[in-house]
């Protein structure tokens, strides 16, 4: 592999010869001397090249014929155009960018761009998303992945020490996990499949298999033709499920563990990267996040002026982003767990108040005005199960293979699902899903 | 949460009192005395209850009545059912199972289960595949997704610590990223989408991106009419992609590391367990993995008395075989490099030898006689990439999006991917994949 030198590991290495490759953010072309800023992964630095206009006359100096053919190359220089560097290193505290330089010797021009550059800063979200492989050439968007990784390292930490089991679970699917609504048709073979909405019945499964904890991230699809910034027809679900719970309150205390994990090693890694390019200083939540009932909550909304125009029980965006303020003023937090759930908002496989069966045993965890996740205690006796699902208008029949887990014993189980673009665009104060997911999907777009 | 020990730690804590909490493997129902082994995901203990058949008929005991109920549900548990058992733990040398006993003092059955027991222990594996759920309560299966879960997190350790980007590349694609052949169709809005059959397309357009280098672990679909044991229309492709490569054989140096910290992980931590339930010594395999241009083992293959029966420049399945029984010979591994794939049997995106178009830059990894990955350098020059797709019959027009990727410059780079299911079959030496996936998926299984 070509020994390269990262640029953030530049400012630790002592002056004298380096090799940096990356491409080519912009080029200064003086007349005496030439500027190149190059970027790569880690970060940006400038070449600097004493331009070699003619030839001396007289023609006899050696090297005279190889520098000015390195200079007409970086004067021809097209914006984005991959560059291997080899340099002395010099460190100069009036140099703006990071207080050093890396004075040229040698220049490979590795890929050539197309000088033609079709987005610009200013350019609409949507032709950003036509360039996507350029558009995360720009450090912010960058950054945003790399958080992501941070993040969900940190989560498979805590899952991995507490023993849960990594499953993948199958994303074709004979039938509908959720609603039929928004459902993938495939066509398999001689007869049809479906795209998994979620990975609900499988994960459940592996409590009926006795696996105690499992989690997964992977890719969920849903039909929604809707075009809002929080919806998407394929997005990157985070999942676990825990067996032996009591309620979904032990849910609610993985998923805090989990979270206060997360934005930890993300605090710790980028910081200060996203105080640099976001403007926020990112805060790691503290332990208990506040708890309000659904009902409680509305009721709160309501007193605050806003009265959820909805004819079921449910929150509306709005009603989130009310609810988000109020706590954020009366007890400092960013993230809140609305519980409880009225039983006819919810899928028929959360389990019920014991007493109760209006509500169920369910939550919402809202971020910074939004929902990212939905959480439950399961149902997992059968014939409860069985029945809340004919209520649901479900037939029971297509379900069979789905009901066999629960004919078979089954451990007290819950678990959740969080979208994980969701949690990114609000942790960086971001417009939209479209900024945090690697290659959007929406109804219509497939493309790159 | 309920406090349960998990059964692991039993042996560790000094005898009195505890509550577990698991499924019913075994009912030893003797008159005097009944025994239950009771499981739970990280072993089995056994329960012991003295037996109480009848009330005393002067039946003043204090308890009494408790102590009939109590044996009355331990003689009707079925086997299965999912219980928590509070007792007495002893320290017991004579008991065959792990040296303990939970002496029972009261029993809870928290979910019942249906007696009749559709798979046994020499139930076919597609019976065994129908019941999965029932299937993976046997400790060797359920360990295969604990091998697998420390092998994945050993792989992201690496990756994470080198700086990778985790990323989640869409699985709707608008076109084909390998054959047109094996493409799944969806119904999406009013046209078409179809499933990605590799991250191919998007794991580079992160190198593009100036990522650097990129990992994956996600679902890959294939709709392959075919029924090996090696074979599956959706499956976990393990992915990397790295930038500033001189050839394949950076490539092939990552993924040695990457397979050396996973191996080295799961020995740690289940090197005896592999042991006790596939009677396979696992070994950590040493570096450098032996290397074989692909013509050569052809030959080493034929001198061995098979000459492989096909028309083109491939490999088979026995001539895999084959080979990989000559490096044991020769050289004690488990693994071979095959190197140098003709450019005839290799996708479009290959690079090619520089000076040799008829070779490319590409290997595939054997494990224990089977093909568990490819990896290649990939073309970056955009004009040789359109040759290429060309004179593999595709049409540039529909690769347009990803012609556009190598347009506005692209490091050199590389990578590959691999199968997860068949990396666990071989290291397990089991004969399917069917054993190594959570849920098969195949052209005539979707369900469970």
């Amino acid at each position: 592999m070509n020994e390269r030198t990262l640029v953030k590991n530049l400012a630790a290495l002592p002056a004298g010869p380096v090799t940096i490759a990356g491409w080519v953010e912009t080029v200064r072309d003086q007349k005496k001397v030439q500027f190149v800023i190059l970027r790569d992964e880690s970060g940006a630095v400038q070449v600097v090249n004493p331009a070699t206009r003619e030839l001396d006359p007289e023609g006899v100096s050696v090297g005279a014929a190889e520098a000015l053919a390195t200079t007409e190359a970086i004067s021809a220089l097209s914006h984005g155009s991959f560059i291997r560097v080899t340099g002395e290193l010099k460190h100069d505290e009036r140099v703006k960018l990071g207080g050093l330089e890396v004075k040229l010797t040698s220049l490979e021009v590795v890929s050539e761009a197309n000088p033609e550059t079709p987005i610009a800063a200013d350019s609409s979200l949507d032709k950003r998303m036509d360039w996507r492989f350029l558009d995360l050439r720009n450090p912010k968007q960058a950054l945003i992945f790399r958080i992501q990784t941070t993040f969900l390292h940190a989560l498979r930490g805590v899952w991995v020490e507490k023993g849960l089991i990594e499953i993948q679970t199958p994303k074709l699917m004979a039938s509908a996990s959720e609603s039929r609504a928004e459902l993938f048709e495939v066509d398999y073979f001689e007869g049809k499949a479906y795209l998994a909405q979620s990975p609900q019945f499988f994960k459940q499964m592996a409590q009926a298999a006795g696996f105690g904890g499992i989690f997964e991230v992977g890719p969920a699809f849903r039909a929604d033709p809707s075009f809002t910034s929080r919806h998407a027809t394929e997005f990157t679900s985070v999942d676990t499920e825990i067996s032996w719970i009591d309620s979904h309150e032990d849910v609610m205390a993985l998923h805090e563990e989990l979270m206060v994990a997360g934005f930890q090693a993300v605090v710790d890694a980028h910081g200060a990267a996203i105080a640099e390019h976001f403007g926020i200083e990112l805060q790691v939540p503290s332990r208990p996040f506040p708890r309000i009932p659904l009902a409680e909550a509305k009721q709160i909304v309501a007193d605050r002026g806003y009265v959820v125009p909805r004819a079921d029980a449910d929150m509306d965006p709005e009603g989130e982003r009310q609810i988000s303020a109020y706590v954020k003023e009366a007890f400092g937090h960013d993230f809140v767990f609305l519980t409880d759930y009225a039983s006819s908002i919810r899928p028929f496989y959360h389990m019920r108040h014991e007493g109760d069966p209006s509500l169920t045993n369910s939550y919402d965890l809202i971020y910074n005005g939004v929902e990212i996740s939905t959480g439950a205690q399961r149902e997992h006796r059968v014939d409860v199960l069985v029945e809340q699902a004919r209520e649901k208008g479900m037939d029971p029949e297509e379900l069979e293979f789905y009901l066999d887990f629960f004919r078979y014993g089954v451990p007290p189980h819950g678990g959740f699902g969080m979208g994980l673009a969701r949690v990114l665009m609000l942790m960086l104060g971001e417009s939209s899903i479209r900024e945090t997911t690697y290659l959007f999907r929406g109804p219509t777009r497939l493309l790159p």
